[in-house]
């Protein structure tokens, strides 16, 4: 499997203005990370649009944008569109169509159009339909970051320092589009890597999207059984790790499952087997596979914790 | 459901000679609490005994007991048992049995022995087995805390500091010795919490065995594909705090699985049944009950944080 790494000068980069659609902890982050990591130069205007004005005004409020525009007012829209170098889609996935429907009209053939959407193939049909010939301008992406806390007052300059972003560019894309999303994403502090959609589906409902299913659902079969109060007031750590991410939007995790089914499903199933081979050695009492499974997965999760930190103190370092 | 809160005086507890077999994390930071939080009075002698001399030898070094005893030592075992107030097992709970009936020969009668097996019902049949008439003297017990790292570099003086430990007592138990346990134990800054041994493994079943089982096999899963290295390439925060407990020891979750299958086994079915209704409803792509279930488990993982939080502060203002 092919993962190609984009290397290019990170000074590079400057921009005048970013549009950004759904100023949450996504869109917020970057627009943070642009502002205060000082790597961005250029008259750096940031304008944050959004469904609801309560959204948009905070992040004005808290200076994540400098300027606000309502989604449903076409003359706001035209005037927020207008010579815009960037415009981010920060919303969940099943947004991405209507929204670039939305943009369509009022886009710049010089902007490039890129997303944060935690699923890409979907995502890229959904631009195509959308944009039609105009699909060239919009180069797909995903930072690989988050916390389980949404909205503008959770983002964070620092969220995508060392994290991975994964472009997914389109045959349609012109070299130096994806070379300047690119650029705008290691602004931040994150390594951008490059995948196919369906690449990047897979991997990701691998590591990301099952264990947000199987936490919600550890969570809900609690909720189920007759004495759940019992049962949450003796939870422990172990609980509290497992069940973190059990705490994000219902709404993005809602689109992600769906928009993604088909990975997921493939993965659940793999899953599914996993637990039903434990569930034998369990009903068996054979410690000795159960034992074996145990260590290897103590074996592979300390490797991987060992490497993450390593990436980590050596990105620290190479700043 | 009954679950009975003991009272007592936290000044009350003293001790001259506490023996624990198994000087790790667990045995370990009772040591060490004991020792370094200044709410226990008396001689304080803490015997470490262990079947790896390593293990003891580097207890001893970090000052964690004050001598060790050889496990397969006659002599030694009876001069470590001689005059001991308590006795804690803090060994994987498959070792209750032998580790009992190994020390039975040499224990005072005045000798009060507990445990802190992540199981209790298996524990208490162990304890029978192995003591006898001499039952009353086992007060079976669990510290609910933990890390994912193990052995005495691991011990904590703080570990049990507003963590729950579970007692169940049993019908031969003299008040008072169970009483003297539940001292030692609020001395290190623990609730005590008392339960039936198969309330105690229908709850941990629930809310900690099931999560490592699921957490274990997530990583296994991972590993069984063929691009295990590019998807751990890609995990994150998420899989980051997810997989954190298949970190922990592959012989003590080994032990547990065995000794409480049969809770373990209704609470992996009814977890299992519920992934079905999930996998049912992300293959119909319906997004509202996905969502339904999504949002329910957001709002009672919010709340049991914020009660755990509310009750940490409670715990650290009333010290």
């Amino acid at each position: 499997m092919k993962v190609r790494f984009l290397v290019t000068d990170v000074a590079a980069f400057s921009f005048n203005k970013l549009v950004i659609f759904g100023v949450g902890l996504i869109g917020g982050s970057l627009a943070r990370a642009l502002r205060e990591r000082g790597e961005a130069a250029g008259a750096r205007t940031v304008v944050g649009v959004g469904r609801s004005s309560a959204s948009t005004a905070r992040a004005l409020e808290l200076g994540v944008v400098d300027e606000t525009a309502a989604l449903g007012d076409d003359a706001a829209l035209r005037a927020a569109l207008s010579g815009a170098d960037f415009v981010l889609l920060a919303a969940p996935v099943a947004q991405t169509q209507p929204l670039l429907e939305r943009i369509a009209p009022f886009l710049d053939a010089g902007t490039i159009v890129t997303d944060a959407g935690s699923t890409k193939s979907d995502v890229v049909a959904s631009a195509r339909a959308a944009l039609g010939v105009r699909i060239g301008q919009f180069v797909p992406g995903h930072p690989i970051a988050g916390r389980e806390a949404s909205g503008p007052d959770a983002a964070l300059p620092d969220l995508y320092v060392n994290r991975n972003v994964v472009l997914c560019p389109l045959p349609e894309n012109a070299p130096e589009a994806v070379e300047r999303v690119a650029a705008m994403w290691r602004a931040t502090g994150a390594c951008v890597r490059e995948m196919t959609p369906e690449q990047h589906d897979r991997v990701l409902a691998s590591v990301s999207h099952l264990p947000h299913v199987l936490s919600f659902a550890l969570v809900e079969q609690i909720l189920n059984s007759p004495d759940a109060a019992l049962k949450f007031s003796f939870a422990a750590g172990g609980f509290r790790d497992f069940t973190r991410i059990a705490a994000s939007s219902p709404e993005m995790w809602r689109d992600v499952c769906v928009a993604n089914r088909t990975a997921l499903l493939d993965e659940l199933d793999a899953y599914t087997a996993v637990l039903a081979r434990l569930r034998a050695a369990i009903e068996a009492g054979d410690g000795a596979a159960l034992e074996a499974v145990f260590a290897r997965s103590r074996v592979a999760r300390s490797e991987w914790q060992e490497q993450r930190s390593a990436g980590a103190a050596l990105g620290d370092a190479s700043k």
